[in-house]
């Protein structure tokens, strides 16, 4: 899995109806690069959280054909995010 | 997923029957690296779409043998794409 | 799907008896970077070719126990490989 | 598989259910990337171990529909860490 | 699937059970990045092989359920390993 910060929710009005109703967000990894992922749990912008890809993302989000490869699994209760942070790894 | 934006059609008359009559699109990510998407939904130049790797492009792009490893699910309403867009996160 | 070009066969003598006789091609990105992919076309060098990575790649290549994480499953007929071709994007 | 260090255990209360009570660790790579693993072995910080991404992380972490994509599968012996073992290689 | 070189015998005593007897092997890329593969086919140290990754990797190394992502499948004959023919490409 990786360490996610929320960005915003996506809004992706045409799309393929396997997706239903659930909740994309635009999620960044500390190195700046960013996904969409699946949200089953309810975060809010700024959460940390971890995601799930490969094929455990569609069971994750839900069913075994949900079209998901990134699917967001917890909420870190405590994350280091400065630079010091990251050299003290 | 990952976010792209559509280049173009490609052109792949010489391919394997299991790709069917799909169209296939070359995207881009904002890096600049490009890949190929099977799109179910009718994307046009220029769009910025969301697209789904892994084993769930497969049943994404129609069935469970179809040989995607990615598929385009979603057309973005809205996405900044500037570089103060970026910064801004 | 990602984008190679051909560069040659590759010879293994010694190998796993699923990999059966189907040819191996060691084929490059734009970028340098080289894989090794199945071709059930029949490619030549120098073409320009897209293949299908993932889970996917078993089916493509012949069947769901075929162990292959690369498989090429379409020649391209036009692909623009300058650096002119690269920026006009 | 990939080597990785355990960095410390990864503290999410808000999860979903199919996590269950399994421990998530913050591993590293040698490169400085963190993410984040399933141990269902029992690693203490600053082991070098060894774990399996992709869809074998599922059943590595106790069944086929378990939501992993990192699963450590050993600890290892013996691991050269200083730059002078990796130029030698 | 992608090539490697076979650096030494990787030591791991404590592990899942799923592991068996099966010998890994750390493997390093042209690029000088590591991993860990299983060995199904008896390489020894500086062998260049090719390996597959993603979920080919579980039945390449003997069953559906085995934990690996990254299966050795075959020993090169001949490759290229100096900056020149990495030009020549």
């Amino acid at each position: 899995m990786k360490i996610f910060q929320i960005e915003n929710t996506l809004v992706a009005t045409a799309r393929i109806t396997q997706l239903e109703n659930h909740r994309l967000l635009v999620v960044r990894e500390k190195n700046g690069s960013r996904s969409v992922a699946v949200d089953p749990i309810g975060c809010k912008e700024g959460d940390w959280v971890i995601a799930v890809g490969s094929s455990a993302a569609k069971d994750a989000a839900g069913h075994a054909k949900y079209p998901s490869d990134l699917t967001i699994v917890g909420i870190i209760d405590y994350w280091e995010t400065g630079e010091a942070g990251e050299a003290a790894g």
